[in-house]
């Protein structure tokens, strides 16, 4: 892996963000606890799709379209608070996850 | 906005969290709810990086190192949850996203 | 602390869950990660009353009625699914809650 | 179900994370805010649990005295940090339970 790959590259949605937000007079609001707490409160509403749901039923979501619009939305809201997040914090995600993925395979060798 | 204007692009990162899973024989365990719940632990971690801290010593993170990798870690580990949940559950991210500001552009209109 | 000094008693609130339960032929969706990821709903909601709040904000909420009202009914939420959580795996809370403040007792001893 | 039943007493468990709190001078951390990111810490390590295991091992977990533990601790903790945020915003968890109970029982109708 050479540092020239990009494994994502969020900056389109980082500046549509910060732009919306710019726009609404929102960045006072967005310090990093309380985007942390905002990125909870999406998780938890994530979680509310699979709470009932059996493994089987789970991965048959796509069928129903209604609940799996829902589920986009929720994946949407939670990777838009995580891009705004790391924004406010200074973190490059690509970086992070390219430095976290060595790690992860120095920790977990493939056989 | 076009159609053409990519916001998100984490093509390059599936396909790596897929290979790394492969390698370890790890999709069988990579079921949405599964992914949920790790999804929730990873976010437990960042939340742990904050709980204490005033929004002034939040906002100068960036000025310690050791506490600005755990950071990336954390941010890095929920992506990558995140990315993999939308793998296995077929949801476009980009498009998702992107349906999700027209959405919030409706719902908050700018001043 | 002697043995016999109980910390909490939760009985009550377990009976009534069950009975709730059972009244509904509920029990069956009542698995330990059904109930982990319905927590996880549950705190993401407790989250989102706090997330645009300065600290001066929080510590007067019980002078907004309707705010106030929602965080008891949140917080009813998490204890209720917590309880359950303990019931379907067999935990005894008050029991728990003893052992752990030893153990943090001894983490953290008191200056 | 009549007023003067208790479905759940907390009220020992309260003063005793009072008291250890005031012993090291932390009440000053103790905002109903960082209350909320601990309490989201601590269901993240509950739910990292039963990230990776079937309903089947879910259900057994009693049965792995290690595991049984640290679920008794990662239960405790959750509860704990509860009845402190609980105590923190003046919440009485009794009262709000109970009529919590009240409105599902309504809005869930017995068959």
């Amino acid at each position: 892996m050479t540092a020239s790959v990009s494994l994502i590259d969020s900056s389109g949605l980082a500046a549509a963000l910060e732009q919306f937000a710019l726009e609404r007079d929102w960045p006072r609001y967005h310090t990093a606890r309380n985007l942390v707490l905002a990125l909870t409160g999406e998780v938890g509403e994530l979680a509310e799709i699979f709470q009932w749901l059996s493994d089987e039923e789970a991965a048959r979501l796509a069928e129903d379209p209604a609940r799996f619009t829902h589920l986009q939305e929720e994946l949407a809201d939670v990777l838009m608070y995580l891009v705004r997040l790391a924004s406010v914090t200074g973190v490059d995600l690509d970086a992070a996850v390219r430095d976290k993925l060595v790690k992860n395979a120095r920790k977990y060798p493939a056989p």
